[in-house]
């Protein structure tokens, strides 16, 4: 899965970015907490496949969602509660990317590395300066990092659904996926609660 | 939902307990960001009254996976890594009562404030103290609440499905479960971020 350079502040890879604190054995031990195999691999590299042409149609309904709550907009919103179109547009690129990311790259010292990077990107250390985003919120909380698997694996289903896959291979699918969101927001957790996480 | 008074440490409704600082308005946008709707309440409703006498079957599974996983049960372990069997009941009987009180409870400033409680009793404030249990480690860290998400989701699944309900109906429970799962999380992560959560 190639970078697509021309995303705005994707830094997949970058010596620029963020070195996660995170050790392959504590990523192996979370892979066990989310009970993550080899088939889970192999079905999330499947739903990669079955979501390379839909990613659009995908964050249409994230964005969506988040437009339509004022509490998850405001977010991306300048000082005056006004919506910063550039903002969300360059973030919508890494969501979009995030997707292909997520399904089809190993999970190495670089993934972990770019984990970390987008963990920063939430908080107060990089979430405004990546997009020179001035005047939007600090921050997005914890809360919402956390609330936010729901929505974000329970919207996936339907699309995995839209490619002639058996229901079996569906639900393994969208098991993977569960899981593999799960496992992202823990690592996006980090930052926020530093020596205790 | 009647508090079953001979569980040890069982303090739901008491004035002993924490207060918690969440406010019902901050509830509400928890639930909009998770997705809860009215539906899903009857759906809880019913998924507890399905899972009533299936709890220590449900516990059974839960139990069996930590116990598996060397880096799990060492928070219910002394300084010598040996599992400390009381700490270990004890805590059962309350997450058995936890399914009863999270599909069963109204979500009220009462039950806010046991999950600030329950929150605690993850952290080094209480996690102890409630059961006596010296030499465990003080605190379960955040990434394995979250990481929790999944295993506490997928397990039940089957046992919505034991008790005769269409598919849509067990969907429904499943979907309210992972929903309610979700929200207890992002309650139970707040004495980790703070100002931040």
């Amino acid at each position: 899965m190639a970078p697509e350079t021309t995303i705005p502040g994707y830094d997949y890879g970058s010596e620029e970015i963020a070195r996660s604190p995170v050790s392959s054995d504590e990523l192996e031990l979370l892979k066990q907490t989310v009970l993550f195999g080899p088939e889970d691999a192999d079905a999330l590299r499947l739903a990669g496949e079955v979501l390379s042409d839909q990613v659009e149609d995908v964050l249409d309904v994230w964005y969506g969602f988040v437009a339509s709550h004022p509490h998850l907009v405001r977010y991306f919103a300048d000082a005056e509660g006004q919506p910063i179109d550039e903002y969300l547009d360059r973030v919508r690129a890494r969501f979009g990317q995030w997707i292909h990311d997520l399904c089809g790259r190993d999970w190495d010292q670089a993934w972990l590395d770019y984990q970390e990077e987008i963990a920063l990107r939430h908080t107060a250390a990089k979430k405004n300066s990546t997009d020179s985003a001035a005047g939007a919120p600090a921050e997005i909380p914890l809360r919402y990092m956390v609330a936010f698997i729901y929505p974000i694996t329970a919207t996936v289903r339907e699309f995995l659904a839209r490619r002639g896959h058996s229901e079996a291979e569906v639900e393994a699918m969208h098991q993977a996926w569960f899981k593999a969101v799960t496992l992202s927001v823990v690592l996006w957790a980090r930052p926020y609660a530093e020596g205790r996480w």
